[in-house]
């Protein structure tokens, strides 16, 4: 989208994704994969990382989020995922395409924050009587060219 | 909350606490403490670090603040806090619980930033004619487990 | 601005401007350097640097973010900005002033983001049919006190 008169129109889906994302994101980094996997579409699709098969369908995002999650047992980490720089662009069909920059905030008892890695969130959003849903969400690795 | 019809009703809230914050971290990063206390309501209560008793009312919020800031007497040091992922939540009494990722960014002159602690921020919100301001604020640290 | 009545007459724009910072960070970093210069008005003004002289003019813009980048020929650097608490301040003549947080992520194949320098971006704002465009742009940076 170039930044015209339909600009305007996005404004309100802004501050309804921007807290969409808000809410979405406190559920991943409390695993509250349910939670998490019920913000997608019944047949919604999530690559979390570039080159692994995408996760299909809720009950397949919860199952790629716990084997994902497990190489963190008996690690008391705390994971925080901050997005920034929302930029939305409707699609012909509909649809609309969000892109999103990444940055996954790791923190250990007594340690300072690590930041990285720096990724980018490509999502595909519909809207299901005022409330958004994912269609696909893919994510790129800024390290990763 | 779950993201359910209620969500929508919340978007043009979140966005005006969105602001609201953007002008409170401005106040507290330039020093405006009285400026940062009106933010709060009358009686309004705020615990910045775990384990330390919170301050009540805007002026012991003032004197609090003054008290805390005097460790950086004769430091050069810019500080700024970063929020992300600000999540509302209303109560049953009127209120919004609003739970939000913080970072703080500290720079010296010639160096580079330093970014620590993360924090996550726990605000009660009320409404005081179509403006925000704070009952509470508790801050948890993510390196204190 | 105190935070009063006049407040929330800000919201919309604040979601507004929000939005619009996204699409034209993403135009900077994909160094799409015409449109991000095609969010000034025609006679905008950029200084991005402390000390340098300011670019005029969309075609000056363009150039100076041509010649700025040049520093980065054969260095597969991925560069991202990142902005918070956007506050705005309507001004008696009809602009509106934005003062942001900004930090520059930085990332090359293979390692870990380089998070500096930590800035603030002084905006003025005008609106031209709905449409946020900058008059001007003015970076300061943490580390030059």
């Amino acid at each position: 989208m170039s930044i015209t008169a339909d600009f305007a129109s996005l404004t309100e889906l802004h501050s309804l994704v921007q807290h969409f994302y808000a809410h979405q994101m406190h559920h991943l980094d409390e695993r509250r994969f349910e939670e998490y996997a019920a913000t997608f579409t019944e047949d919604g699709e999530f690559q979390h990382s570039p080159g692994v098969e995408p996760a299909r369908g809720r009950a397949g995002i919860v199952d790629e989020l716990v084997r994902f999650h497990k190489k963190f047992d008996g690690d008391p980490v705390r994971r925080r995922h901050w997005f920034n720089q929302t930029a939305l662009d409707p699609r012909p069909d509909g649809t609309v395409r969000s892109t999103v920059y990444a940055l996954v905030v790791t923190v250990r008892p007594g340690g300072k924050p690590e930041i990285s890695p720096s990724c980018t969130v490509h999502d595909v959003l519909v809207l299901d009587g005022g409330r958004p849903a994912l269609k696909s969400r893919t994510i790129s690795h800024d390290q990763v060219f």
